[in-house]
């Protein structure tokens, strides 16, 4: 049969599609989820809500008991927030209303893989500006690129690498900056810094935020926008009617209400985290980076891929991030539980071993 | 604070935003949506799903049992569909995939009012093309303006018309047209008529559905798309990751599980509707248009605004679709339980008695 692959964008055409290709192990540390499960008092908050509603209904156009709780939340009023099916479908949203095929967008690399992906589907420039060889935020580049640039992406703390940039950097960025900029702070809470208090001062500057990580709900896909009012309403017009499904919503709200549980989880993950850290520090031969996040990024004098396929026939599942730019030998590793971060560093201890031996030392 | 909305793109900020501007009434048939609930076989298994997996995980990246499973269900290659948030998100997918600021969207009018919205923050020209006064397709303006477009939009029956497009007219446009064409079947169900059968023949269509009407599930936007497997493909390159959260997932295979029972209540949808047909044509001055969905167009001699007034007065919400070319006097109503139907129309009745009378007669 003829197809109409021509109709297609050539930019679009050109994408490799999002692909995961490891997914089953018994330990899994490749996704950067929370380690402890949404609390069952959210739990049974939504499962009461989705009992006691008709499914057949459509859920509110604008579901103002969560942005009311949102706004008290985050400390911002609700005309600059917005919700979206995680942040993915927000910087949708933000590319949809602002970025078209002329356009500049920076990007910190090596960072967040989907930020390029959405890019490109929108036809606009790709601009990378690379962290340090150390793995730091180079501000000073960052800036030069900002200057003449229709939107700017940094995620901090940075993923894949875990790094933090400080509110002096961004102020530096957001006064230079030309167009909007997008400070992604899906792993704020693990760094307890959060760029907030600039907002009322740069009304180009767009927080997202995600439930998937402090929030540990990455299963519902609830992310959010911080921005000046007017700023946002205008991005809202990019979002599609209905976008949350009542469920969300439910389980959104419910995370709210009991957000001091999920507080309290995201002090047990930093505990967990910094133990695992020294455990990581502690292995010959391993490089621990410094970390804001619920991940830690170290490198070991192996190539990433063998020492990731060792961890993964011990049915242990990391992400490699060796093949990424100054990420030469890298790992990501989420902060799991405390049994599996133990019987993480100690099948990385003993993979690291076995190749030191058969290859003659470290 | 100074503004960055200067960085919205112009077609973007002289978009009206979507809104209701009425929402609370004791019956509410201005949805279209299913006045049958979802059965509670589906919400037990989706509890019980949402019981025995974590929240704090991802969904699964690709759902394969729910892609199997929708495959079984309609017949067509898993290759060939992608299941998205509501059938909106399906069609945002297909525009970034395909439509860029220079192209030609051709969409029939009046229609779902969301295309407009979603083809101008595209920037693409929108290019409306009438029914005919007697709000029947106009297949040869369709096909002479889909000649030179990128992409045709129909949907069939067509929401708020309830009009219905048989195989031959479509299998004109599809051959004519020069580039994709979208088949909006979210009411397809109700009319027992669907286009799939053409799937195999032309490479260039592209049928949309919808789990929020005959498969009364609303509150969960779940819809989805079928094509080409190599065209599918492509669009699913402007899919975001992880856009269904785990609970849609449940939700759409207990419900594809349980199609049986959805389709029972169907037929009790279609013969609620062909009752209220009935008492709308038995009242003096109502003409009732036909229609292959769950509601029902009709015209009345008095503005439809009075009416939609006198109706809302009495906590009854229909839709008010005057203002629309070709609807001058026409409302909109979805098709309710048998109690709803009598309420409403016996309220029509009266609402056009006393207007009739305080008017001098109808």
């Amino acid at each position: 049969m003829k197809s109409f692959v021509h109709k297609i964008k050539p930019h679009v055409q050109a994408i490799r599609p999002y692909e995961l290709d490891y997914v089953d192990a018994a330990i899994q540390l490749d996704m950067n989820e929370n380690p402890i499960d949404t609390p069952a008092a959210i739990k049974e908050a939504v499962v009461k809500q989705l009992q006691s509603r008709p499914w057949t209904r459509y859920p509110e156009l604008h579901p103002h008991a969560l942005y009311q709780k949102l706004s008290r939340f985050v400390g911002w009023p609700e005309e600059g927030l917005l919700i979206g099916n995680g942040s993915n479908e927000i910087l949708k949203m933000v590319l949809t209303a602002a970025i078209g095929p002329d356009d500049r967008v920076v990007v910190v690399q090596p960072s967040f893989s989907v930020y390029r992906q959405m890019v490109q589907v929108t036809g606009a420039q790709f601009i990378p500006v690379m962290l340090t060889p150390d793995l730091k935020f180079d501000v000073d580049a960052v800036c030069r690129a900002a200057k003449d640039s229709d939107l700017t992406i940094v995620c901090t703390p940075n993923n894949p690498t875990g790094t933090t940039l400080q509110d002096e950097g961004i102020r530096k960025i957001l006064a230079v900056a030309r167009g909007l900029v997008i400070i992604d702070e899906a792993y704020h809470e693990f760094s307890h810094h959060t760029v907030k208090g600039l907002l009322p001062e740069f009304p180009n500057l767009i927080i997202l935020r995600t439930f998937s990580k402090a929030m540990a709900m990455a299963g519902l896909r609830i992310g959010y926008l911080m921005s000046e009012a007017k700023l946002t309403g205008e991005i809202e017009k990019a979002k599609l009617p209905y976008n949350l499904n009542f469920m969300s919503i439910a389980a959104a709200e419910a995370g709210l209400d009991h957000a001091d549980l999920l507080q309290a989880n995201v002090e047990c993950v930093i505990e967990l985290r910094d133990r695992l850290i020294s455990e990581l520090q502690a292995i010959p031969g391993v490089e621990v980076f410094p970390t804001g996040s619920n991940f830690i990024l170290f490198r070991t004098p192996q190539p990433g891929s063998e020492i990731f396929e060792a961890l993964y026939r011990r049915s242990i599942l990391i992400r490699d991030v060796s093949a990424q730019p100054l990420l030469d030998r890298c790992l990501r590793v989420s902060v799991g539980t405390a049994e599996e971060n133990q019987t993480f560093s100690q099948a990385l201890r003993e993979v690291l071993e076995t190749a030191g031996t058969s290859k003659g030392g470290l």
